[in-house]
């Protein structure tokens, strides 16, 4: 392994203050409410921004300088796999995460696709068995190849709708030799540009059969991967039909498949959506549908996916809060969909930006472990929703309230419970003092 | 009458040109796509924006110069009665809606409140009886009185809920008395401001058990109107839980509301949500449950809610055009939840505004009854989709296809169709052309 | 003083940690890079959130309880500067900041405001001198009044000009008398809402001539303090002519209006601008303009001024660092133009709220003034701009360099600087862990 | 000319209905007030998006089919050459624009890209004679290659900056050589991902000193082109220094560039900063700094530059509402800085898309051109203003009155002028009726 050489494992466990390579806060073994920090993460790689991307934009070329930009076409693909597991290892990530293309070159043909991916999963699965690293999920790219411009499950086309079927064929079949816990579908171009042109009801049933049919073919094939839907409002397509959390749920629901598929929540898409990521795991969770989470962060002044690594401690610490009281994140995990800025193009800077949102994540995990050890909002909630365990406010909650009964209590109580401050500034600051350990 | 002397109702009629108070496009007997105006539309005043509001804003006291400022109390109230029906006369609006607030003030008990809605719906009765008018929807606002700062069927107080199903208890009854073809729901404070202290799943199992017990009562006394919610994503809480009409159709489809409730759709909630008004519509009438319109707009560059009389003509004629592919608004209607400027103050504005509205609306039908007629977008959508009408394509609408079958129908296809252009720009300018009829 | 009788000054200084009315941080006489946190900060008091305002929204009621709220009139305004006085004295906050109409009612003409005015002013005189504190700046409220609907100095109206000018003049003296440090202009109303019926270039030309007007008053009575621009980029109006920093600069440059007045900005309408607060204050201090601050935070997920009580130690820690590196605040100061939330309407809320703001300004000092005193960004801005220093960036900077000279130099130069990694994720890494005191 | 095979130079001219090729409003010699429509607009044709860019996005690969696909290197350039004058006959466009690379290849060296570059400038010079088409003006990139990855005049390495200097003389060179009318500077890298790393006062001086050497090297080799900036206030760069107008006249200003350079304005670029395009273009012209217009336009719920071609008739309106109020657009044009949709990949979409571009603003002018006509707006603004232009009003404006003064006139001017409705609706209506003619 020396693909990436300025690096040592060895350095990130010393614990160095002044070497910017080493961890801060996140240790793997460390116990925190009851599960090491391994468990409770399951801290994910994502192949595509970590071996694959190069850093371009809209406006510019790539930038990143990688010890394999010599290789390319299959050698490459190869070269990618090492790398991988290389960096996997280095950084003490357990789990990684890929799309069919960030593995394997398209070829010039759906067959030779499938042959390029069998090679590279044989290389990948050899890894995995001698290095013990996992794959958290993996997925189909059905949004890069020009085919795809009107959509895969929901395209207009349906040569490029069988294509698609095919991908996720073979995605399934890949993701059961490699023991995916976890299989995902995010509709990058599943939605409209304009709807002068677009049949929605068609979209949306043709999604909804064409998720049926992997439902049925996993069942087929023996892969009891959890499933999962990524919402994410727009960009690359200007509205997306899984619009967010609800937005999937409602879908979901509609179809009856809200029994196979849960949610795969990523931070960045959340803020496009116009919510916090807290919000949105709030949501799933509330309806048993939290599956796995795609750490990064988004610029909150600015209207695109930026794939920032999370480096913000109050997100960090509201999403551990909220994994913490879903009683974990089960067989999901929690996968670095994060990529270095264009200006961080060293190879360097994908262990420093790995660091900085583990440790963001760990740091986080603590805070929230030590605020519900100490039931700081709990109690604050608790007391605030009392009247809701007693007299009318139970039998509102046991169902007993009519609306007659409850206007009967109103017109006789004279002298109802006064509302109490919600006490959001003390709150926050309460949350500041844990983070800051005062 | 004698509440707006400056307008005279035989102006508008004039079809002068040069008469401000004149209507362009709007005539309540013109047929278009085979019924009136006034059946397409069922235009309805909203009592609150134009017999209550005076023009104030966060930052600034009320401007509104009416005849009726020297009343107060319930004095003040009656006055208003008489006004809106000389204004629904004047400007030939069939449908009025209103919150109970609106028309009656609050007094010093729930009780007074009741006698005072008494006193006024009387009132009003009778106006609607000698007028013809009536009511499109009416409900109860559980917003603007401070005991509902944290809610009313989302409160954590339980006798702020006890009372919030009071007023509703009495909205119903009201409805019923008015013979109300509808009545709505809209959540202003029925959200959060912060996690931090509160129980979301608490909050939504209360909501829909109002919801229920509203159903039930509904049915019990008989009135038979149509149940709406009215989606809107924030302000004046932080994150409201209808934050639009996905969200909200997951809901009621979570707690078997769904049969029993159809949407209230608003333009400029919709793109504070980060949709297109004629987006909410779509969803709405995808999942056959388009109730009603709120009509007006926001400012694209304005992020609260500035409810502008409408005067966009792409929206009002992509907005109509979702109305007649939908067969129509049924029992629901066009109600102009608009407010005229805050320098708009002079009673003239109102009506100014309203033709303003008005006639956007008129010309939007006009447009996209013809862009129908002339099946415009209908012809390139029908022929974009012809893939799944024969075929492969009709297996997959048929369900017959698997991903099995559709990926041996992939490897074997060596000559897949091409896509063909979405012709984005090409539509938009047909769109101009009908609008501009050139 | 008995207005909060709830709330012992005592209490504050106990550092009991288990007591919310505690400062964790802010401890006024603690020395940091050299000078007392009193110095550095200069904390003021808005009068009009804390002694004048109810916590009403477009959309409800006032909910605050305050035990002056049985008085009214004059009456209500004299017991608001006693209950102000306490307020400052056991929050330990040397400043205060106010708006004419915060401290006295208008009465029925600009002669019975004047006059009310001159009663306050005698008491605010006498706790100012018996207790030591100051007035950071006074301003006038030329926004809520129904007669500056058009605007004050922008107004279309020469009669409201010749108002908002009595207003000024009214409010320089008061500031002469009180010893104000600084006077502000905000122009809440100064833009327009449509360009339709708007004379932008004439309403800029009258708000300039006011600007001079001012400056030419103060020099003539000996009023020496400092003038300030607020900028705000909309709300209420739907566009102001002072959007941000650098479009209050250019305005003042192209006015000769430069040299007379720096800048007071706030963070709400920083990002509502588009901006961080912290990029305003680098804007504004590269133009030597940097004037006084006003300490808030907004949601970045609302498009409106919430106005919150400061919290995210982020914004505090670059806010303080930006303050650090300009040498200091100047004859500004940090006031806390901000209010509790609707739903913290219990006096003690004011207290937790200004507690939460100091204790995060206080901690995002001393992490400011560490990351400076150790170079953490310096020395890396030092090193990363350093081919500026020699050579031919020298020549650059030195004005010696020519597009020829620097042609020539690129075309010969064969082995040019490569660029070097920008680090971000490196460097908030390193923000996290000065603020993490790891 | 055979790289448009599908659309002929006569159908365009037709005025056939049914011919999606042919103009509705658009005629080059139709004279509009007192000038041909050619004159008004001297649109131009963006070379990057119409040549060269392909469709891609940050998801996605390019999908457009072109006639030239099958050339690369430098034949590609030069086919692209023959193309692009086909194009510009065909669609009838007097002017074109482009960047450096999107002429000629950058190869592997500075020298190899000037002789590149004059390589295709011999062929454009020689196609600029036979055709007649102007250039309306060039520009160097000096965004998309990895070495401008932290700015080009803002660069923290000065041999970057070096290359940028070479790159903008060999730009002033080109201009010279095919007598553009203007020089355009587009900050694409000029601002700051992070202020973490960022010299801001030094990266703006340089940006001043790089203006200021092509300002000289302009005059030396007799170039006499109007220079440009152009703002836009984010993307690809977190922040950039031209956030808008306003923020890029103070920076003229500051640095004595106002002289020497005007403003470049694009819709897309002033709604991303929060404006709408007639504001925009109001600020220049109010302060004399309207240079030229790239028209296109944004999708208002989306946060970054969608380029779309301009369709909607209300901004073509306002847009030339102000070019005429400018007295014309002088040496500048109407540059299509737009393109077509992914999906809209054929190269019909090409002409389809400047057909339907071409025609908003050709209908935006005929409207705007009545509305002064007729003095819609300006009759109304010049009673709205009358105040000013009498008494106390005009002797603000002649700059007579003080603050004494006024202050003095309010105080005994018992009877003030009431304010008049500013009558937003009505406005909005009779521009609404302008536009649809009725």
């Amino acid at each position: 392994m020396a693909y990436f050489e300025s690096v040592n494992k060895i350095a990130f466990e010393g614990k160095d203050s002044t070497n910017p390579f080493a961890f801060k806060h996140y240790n793997s073994e460390e116990v925190v409410a009851g599960k090491s920090m391994e468990e409770h993460f399951r801290f994910g790689m994502a192949y595509w921004h970590t071996l694959t991307a190069g850093g371009s934009d809209p406006f510019g070329a790539e930038t990143a300088v990688r010890s394999w930009d010599k290789y390319s076409g299959l050698d490459l693909a190869k070269v990618r796999v090492e790398a991988a597991f290389e960096f996997l290892e280095k950084m003490n990530l357990p789990f990684f995460c890929f799309h069919d293309v960030d593995i394997a070159p398209e070829g010039n043909s759906l067959r030779e696709f499938y042959s390029n991916i069998d090679t590279i999963v044989d290389l990948i699965e050899g890894h995995m068995k001698s290095s013990g690293k996992k794959l958290l999920w993996n997925t189909a790219n059905m949004f890069s190849n020009p085919r795809f411009m009107f959509g895969a499950a929901s395209t207009c086309n349906a040569d490029v709708y069988a294509h698609a079927a095919a991908q996720i064929k073979k995605g399934l079949e890949v993701g059961k030799r490699l023991g995916a816990e976890n299989y995902v579908f995010w509709g990058g171009r599943e939605g409209y540009d304009t709807l002068l042109n677009t049949d929605m009801q068609l979209e949306q049933d043709n999604i909804a059969r064409m998720f049926h049919m992997a439902v049925d073919y996993a069942k087929e094939i023996g892969f009891d991967a959890q499933f999962l839907i990524e919402p994410k409002p727009k960009e690359p397509t200007k509205h997306q039909y899984d619009y967010d959390a609800a937005t999937s749920i409602a879908f979901l629901q509609k179809y009856g498949l809200d029994k196979h598929f849960k949610l795969n929540l990523e931070a960045n898409h959340a803020t496009l959506a116009g919510h916090t990521f807290d919000h949105e795991i709030r949501v799933a969770r509330t309806n048993g549908m939290l599956g796995s989470l795609d750490a990064n962060q988004g610029d909150m002044l600015i209207g695109w996916d930026t794939d920032e690594f999370p480096v913000d401690m109050y997100d960090a610490t509201l999403t551990m809060y909220e994994v913490l009281k879903n009683g974990g994140i089960g067989r999901g995990g929690v996968n670095f969909d994060a990529k270095v800025r264009r200006g961080s193009f060293e190879a360097d800077d994908l262990f420093l930006a790995h660091i900085a949102g583990m440790d963001t994540y760990a740091k986080g995990l603590k805070v929230a472990a030590k605020l519900i050890e100490d039931r700081v909002f709990d109690d604050f909630i608790e007391k605030r929703y009392s009247s809701f365990s007693e007299g009318i406010g139970a039998d509102v909650v046991a169902g007993k309230a009519t609306l007659a009964s409850l206007a009967e209590y109103a017109l006789n109580n004279e002298s109802p419970r006064k509302n109490q401050s919600g006490r959001q500034e003390l709150l926050r600051a309460k949350l500041n003092q844990y983070i800051l350990a005062d």
